[in-house]
């Protein structure tokens, strides 16, 4: 079968976004991660600066705007969620490319062909990768991880209802670190 | 990396068993499965028919077992469950093989070079695909279906305390349904 568009959700520190991208690369076709932010800040006229700290994955309103009993309506959360998902369709719209984060397995499930990929590590593997890749910060390595994917997966819940990392939300699923980076991309160009 | 053992955990109807089979044979290597239940009941002095029956996906005597209190010490089920868990390590040490089932996965995690697979399709497919595979029957495939996954389930999560079908626990999960059984196949035959 033939896939339009690859959606990659991914822990922290798996290599998802680079795998997406080194993917997208020998494709020939765009990937999208910053440039979607970018994109959805123009529409929606979000500050850029809010959106990233508001991001699925930082420490930003989220977890806050979950707790909201919304009894005055929607969250800037909210809305900014509605602006990502309109942007998401229109990227599919306009043709074939890879989406790295943001739901868009979700976003897209109904709407577009897509191959659904979700890419995790454990965790020795993961700390590693994201002191080479981001370098040293106060909190530990595992600390880090934890934290973000803790709010992935609570944003992913939140507005699309599945159970982040099931495999039976997503077509396929890899072990990065065990199967290694390169071997990733190989295998999602075959599926494409 | 290179893997000298396949294992193979499926979701009933998803098309596992034959992608294990397909597989291995390909690969030139043997796959065990109604293999390894004999096996099992000539080294641990238990009839066939009984380890069919107490099997991880039928109605047998899993779930009584698993309410047991063990105040009479350990159950019929937890005996062949040792004698399963012997045999799939004698299997693992004698050579490259596939082996589907019976919680492969995680009895090898520490003991050998393997790849660790889950294969699961929606239930659509699978309900028509066991039509087709094993006839039809009183209870409808959707029935059969739901009664059988659950109790593969319940039997990994008793034995493993690992979740069934949580794509961290795997190297690799396929949508069979979806990318067809073939292409599992090959997918498989590259990363061995």
């Amino acid at each position: 079968m033939k896939h339009r568009i690859i959606t990659i959700s991914r822990e922290f520190g798996s290599g998802g976004r680079t795998i997406g991208r080194e993917t997208a690369k020998q494709l020939g076709i765009p990937c999208y991660d910053s440039e979607l932010i970018q994109k959805t800040a123009q529409e929606s006229g979000f500050e850029e600066s809010y959106i990233i700290n508001a991001d699925e994955s930082t420490s930003g309103g989220f977890i806050g705007s979950a707790f909201s009993t919304r009894a005055f309506g929607p969250t800037a959360e909210d809305y900014l969620w509605e602006a990502q998902r309109k942007v998401i369709l229109e990227l599919a719209e306009k043709g074939p490319c890879v989406i790295v984060g943001r739901c868009a397995d979700s976003i897209l499930r109904e709407k577009a062909d897509c191959l659904t990929v979700f890419i995790h590590a454990d965790l020795k593997y993961r700390a590693d990768r994201i002191v080479k890749v981001y370098g040293e910060r106060q909190e530990s390595p595992e600390q880090r991880i934890r934290e973000k994917d803790k709010r992935r997966a609570a944003y992913h819940r939140f507005y699309t209802d599945m159970k982040w990392g099931y495999a039976k939300n997503y077509q396929i699923c890899l072990d990065s670190g065990n199967l290694g980076i390169n071997q990733c991309v190989n295998i999602l160009k075959i599926l494409y």
